[in-house]
């Protein structure tokens, strides 16, 4: 019988059409991730993520789990990964996992962040990890409209997929903004997200912040599901999959 | 008569061939500003800098002055030029200067911060800026060994250009060493430093942190003078100008 290994995975995203495995590129999360885990066991392995990031996110901590048969312990599978994998993915852990785990079906929840810069200053060193805004919204005005977002709600207005076929009912536990020095963090909890869900609250949310919605529009772009009536979808390169929790 | 503008400049060094314009490769720091300074005033500029860093070290605020004659405010040449210089460049600050500042001449002392990573995971989202260790040197024989250091000395030992004419005599005034988390930082403040210097002193004091010197060898490198007896010169990544003093 297969091992199933469970990894957590930290990923810059800039270089990378996302995570999910294409055709048509070799640039992707899993793709790099398979290519290796599938040299080490003279097989073809596929992995399965947590979650799908967009082309641009990043991860702290992706969870995933692969079906291997090999005699290496955890540890050098880790360290084999760790040394053929390009700089910008790194393999954080390596863990035996009982043969039921599946890193997506079993997730409970997720936590992303997306990081808006508000300096006056370039931020040359992070640029890649955050997104520039002229001005400070106003946070006050932002954290009222999240309010309406929190609880469990039919999130389709917020969905990137036109053609989505299964359940947009998502269930989002807490939303905190804060800022601190030159930075606006915007911080989402919740049971799943859909397709750039997060990437349009966050547009959503700003927008409300710079005046062009009242905090209580939220509640009628909800009840809509309607994606026109959202906002912009925020850049890629602010959002970061921080964690994903198992029961 | 023309503006000397006095420029603050931070830049992340990676994609350049370091501070000095070249004739083989625009891909330097002064270049870069020159081009774009250049096209503003519609003449050629020279940019004089503090120093020049070797390719691939970074900056957090490099001092530079330029002699111009545009009609500009200072705010409207420090945005022209923050508009048009890649990502990786920005201009902090521009600002009037007497007819007689020169950025390098002027200098009265430099700090530079050399950083080490000695967590085991690869670090993803700050690799371009640090250098990363097996294993945790040991703190206290270093410091031990950078007393040596500290004062004036004739740092030839500590010179890359082995056809240096001018003098090599330099004061350091502090060096520290901190470990926070799995960051190893050495923080260096003195009144100029030689080429390569800072990263032959960080390749010296690791071999001293791991064992392959003793702390007080330090003494008889410096007064050998010899460049061969010295470390190994530590790589450019890791290597940031913090700040530049005047009097």
């Amino acid at each position: 019988m297969k091992r199933n290994i469970r990894f957590t995975i930290c990923y810059d995203g800039t270089r990378y059409s996302g995570w999910e495995r294409q055709k048509n590129t070799d640039a992707t999360i899993q793709g790099k991730l398979e290519a290796v885990l599938s040299r080490l066991c003279e097989e073809p392995v596929t992995i399965i993520g947590a979650g799908r990031t967009d082309a641009g996110v990043h991860a702290r901590e992706m969870t995933a789990n692969a079906l291997v048969s090999v005699s290496m312990s955890c540890g050098q599978i880790r360290d084999y990964m760790n040394t053929w994998l390009p700089e910008d993915i790194c393999v954080l852990d390596a863990a035996e996992a009982g043969p039921r785990f599946h890193s997506r079906f079993n997730a409970s929840g997720k936590t992303y962040c997306y990081t808006c810069y508000i300096g006056a200053a370039k931020p040359v060193f992070d640029r890649k990890y955050v997104t520039c805004l002229d001005q400070l919204p106003d946070v006050e005005a932002m954290r009222q409209a999240a309010e309406f977002l929190t609880g469990t709600h039919d999130f389709a207005s917020f969905c990137g997929n036109p053609k989505m076929k299964k359940s947009t009912v998502r269930t989002i536990d807490s939303i905190t903004i804060t800022q601190k020095g030159d930075y606006l963090r915007f911080s989402f909890h919740g049971d799943g997200f859909l397709q750039n869900m997060v990437r349009i609250l966050v547009g959503t949310l700003l927008e409300t912040g710079f005046g062009k919605r009242l905090p209580d529009e939220m509640k009628s772009v909800l009840e809509a599901k309607n994606r026109a009536l959202a906002g912009f979808m925020a850049p890629a390169q602010g959002l970061c999959l921080i964690a994903v929790d198992y029961n």
